[in-house]
């Protein structure tokens, strides 16, 4: 029974996962769990994953969910793995757990409630919540600072790595839901953090051809939305001039 | 140079900390940062942790911060730390990360919402929120929920463990925190999850005396507050009266 990956792509962790398995030649099934569907909650799901969140795994008898664990489980358990996806030198790896544990409360919890707050929840039925979207621009906004000024300070990737570890796939992942947000929004949040824009980049290169791939859903969102939003936008200003 | 821990013995990742060096004989040099006077915001602090929060190490040249990964560290670094706190065992390591990465966004978002929210913020001059008060013991009741019911369903201590690992004394410290509440919204909150009462008093146990020990700035703060609290309610009283 080989490894199953249980993901819906427009969750930026669930595309973590996938893209890690994809590079590293990790055989897999991939299963959708569709949220916009609600699947999530159904009983089979959470008889895999009680939390109802993707994605989850099950490899053989062993069931894993949060894409932070099970990124280490699979570094661990597919002995083809480079090392620099998740070092064994003792400091190397504890600053790729210091960073992952940073992103919950940081970068995640900052793009989640922009990007849920302003688009995903209002074009969803969801009451939009122009405070809670505002908190999150605030969140990110320190976020892309500590990630430009800090976190990437002194090398191309994360924590100071010359190459990518399990914590670069995760963060970019993390920054590429920015892109269901307006083009004038996506570009005055990203474009003052020229070491990020340039880390996302070279994120994309070391993990092509997958990384687009798996984002492909992601920009068919982009555009259905974009476009609603154009759409919209028009009606009001239709609807001031009357 | 030995291993430095700065803390606030007030904030529940810095007792954990605390409680895993002595426990396990570690030998190190408190150092206090106190927060209620800012002293995480100054420069000699950010820079030991730019994010200005507590905890974090320096080991000889090495710093590090975010508990769960300073930890881990711990566990790897000071080779006298018994297995059980974080098992070499692939299957029950990943299943102690997947819960302290469960930790960050749930019952720690749940707690701080709610302590800080009702208790820390308007005690210190911070503007009372009673919404984010309420959102935080939503996300606090359904934490405690999930920790009853399937975290702590296998075993004495959490992941089906028998002796404890890092992440009961690291969750464990996280609802410590709840002795700042009230009495009555204390029994009120915890009461109605026995297995989670349980496993508090086990994990009290299994790292006594320290547990107590670095607990009693809690419990002092908690005297004050209700004193306060008590004061507050007579003087309302007082004034319906008039």
């Amino acid at each position: 029974m080989g490894l199953k990956v249980y993901v819906d792509r427009l969750s930026q962790p669930s595309r973590a996962v996938l893209i890690f398995c994809k590079i590293n030649g990790i055989d897999f099934e991939e299963i959708r769990v569709d949220i916009m569907k609600n699947k999530h909650f159904s009983p089979e799901y959470k008889a895999i994953n009680p939390m109802s969140q993707v994605p989850a795994i099950v490899d053989g008898r062993f069931k894993l969910f949060e894409s932070h664990a099970i990124l280490i489980y699979l570094c661990s358990a597919f002995p083809g793995v480079a090392s620099h996806w998740y070092p064994g030198d003792l400091f190397k790896r504890s600053k790729i757990h210091s960073v992952l544990d940073w992103h919950h409360s940081n970068l995640r919890r900052g793009t989640v409630g922009l990007v849920f707050n302003s688009i995903i929840g209002p074009q969803n039925g969801f009451p939009s919540n122009a405070q809670a979207a505002k908190e999150g621009e605030k969140l990110l906004m320190k976020s892309l600072a500590k990630l430009e000024n800090f976190w990437l300070k002194d090398g191309r990737f994360l924590v100071g790595s010359l190459q990518p570890s399990i914590a670069d796939i995760s963060l970019v992942c993390e920054i590429m839901q920015l892109e269901l947000l307006s083009e004038k929004d996506h570009e005055r949040i990203l474009s003052p953090y020229k070491k990020v824009v340039q880390w996302i980049e070279d994120t994309k290169k070391a993990t092509a051809p997958h990384f687009d791939e798996v984002h492909d859903i992601l920009f068919r969102a982009q555009k259905r939305f974009r476009e609603r939003m154009a759409t919209e936008s028009v009606k009001n200003e239709l609807k001031s001039k009357l």
